[in-house]
């Protein structure tokens, strides 16, 4: 059974996140009844990230075993022909090694969450930015998001329904840029905590407003303790940009 | 009564269009109530162009006298928020002399018109670009495309309920350029006619699938024949984006 990797893009407004659920439509559903319509099988997929209701991705990866070797480009025009009516596509289609895993060979997580940062509400990108219409620091915030790069407790950062084992991550990027209004975070790591993002970039924008200094946010990060995150960013904003693997698993 | 020059986006999926209608929702209509519900007045908005059902907007100009002096940001602010449930926004406000006329004073229109060329769907684009699987020849649509550049007839490209006297116009720029799988059409005129833009850029898609050769393109230009326009493009691709006005007119 040949395993092909995909890159799949989908708006988070149009789903309940990524993960199959008894009664909403998640990405997950609706890929697989995609690739049900295409070989007739109900195919098993696995994601390198769950992401939440309203989350959105460029580049989320999946694998999927298929019984028949296909050709790539075949996969990909057919599953998406198959997904019309949903807001999500395969971006692309690789055949790759048995070893490969979406989930467990993923080297490294990308995320960028979009800020739109003017009086104007946004009329393209509603529900694709935050939108904050005060005037934030982008300078303040781009310094005290190095306090939140390294080998960290991140207990502070994570929903209060984590299942992961350890709060510690390695944060390896968290760099803040702006573009016009457009206000951006890009966030690396192995893995991520449940709301991690989202947390962070909550926390510093009241660093950005002139709420916290960046004072409050080292010591946020300290106190190790949920009660002490500043606020939980919207989905809206979120986006799963790219995974990173090792290079040999994909042919 | 002083008079305000506003710059308007939209997106133009969520209406009929610009102009008032007795049934359906308009950007004029939801524009004009929003002023009602601000100024208890209710106002006559007179715009540069008046563009189709499902045609966008970045940089729409529009005109409206107001019987009270309001601060132009907060005719920007309180009219966005009475906007709230619609795709519309004031980007900016301001103050300009009574002789301004967002219609009759306008130097040049620019229209950019977006085309996703890739074999995936779009899924944060979806009515905002004409998208096309089969692969482009932006080169040979560069070329073609100055053979609309000029002091022209453009019968062939005005359509058939075109109300305008005449049909000449004077193309100043229609570029095409492309950025990754997005190519632009950008088009500057003093005016332009009913479907002008999507009439062209229809034509010039026979000519980079290699339906048409640029020969054949100026042949349907020379007919000055509507039956030998090549096809209409849709809505969704295009905004008006940019509206040019004298320097003294805008204080």
């Amino acid at each position: 059974m040949p395993r092909y990797k995909l890159t799949v893009a989908y708006n988070g407004q149009a789903f309940c996140g990524w993960q199959r659920q008894a009664e909403d439509m998640t990405v997950q559903q609706a890929l697989e009844e995609a690739f049900l319509k295409f070989t007739g099988t109900y195919p098993s997929i696995v994601a390198a990230g769950r992401t939440d209701s309203g989350v959105h991705a460029t580049g989320q990866v999946v694998h999927v075993d298929l019984e028949k070797d296909w050709r790539t480009d075949v996969v990909r025009d057919a599953v998406n022909q198959h997904l019309a009516g949903h807001l999500v596509a395969i971006m692309t289609a690789e055949k790759v090694d048995d070893e490969f895993h979406a989930r467990f060979s993923a080297l490294r997580r990308n995320y960028v969450y979009k800020l739109l940062n003017r009086r104007s509400p946004p009329v393209f990108e509603r529900g694709l930015v935050w939108h904050l219409k005060r005037k934030l620091n982008v300078e303040a915030m781009r310094e005290a998001a190095q306090l939140l790069v390294g080998h960290l407790d991140f207990s502070t950062f994570r929903d209060a329904e984590c299942q992961a084992e350890s709060p510690m991550r390695t944060m390896e990027r968290f760099d803040v840029s702006q573009e016009n209004e457009m206000i951006y975070f890009h966030l690396s790591a192995r893995s991520f905590l449940h709301r991690q993002v989202r947390s962070m970039v909550g926390s510093l924008e009241h660093v950005g407003s002139g709420k916290w200094k960046a004072a409050d946010l080292k010591a946020a990060l300290e106190a190790k303790d949920r009660a002490a995150c500043g606020a939980v960013a919207p989905p809206d904003g979120l986006y799963l940009e790219r995974v990173d693997y090792p290079e040999t698993q994909t042919k």
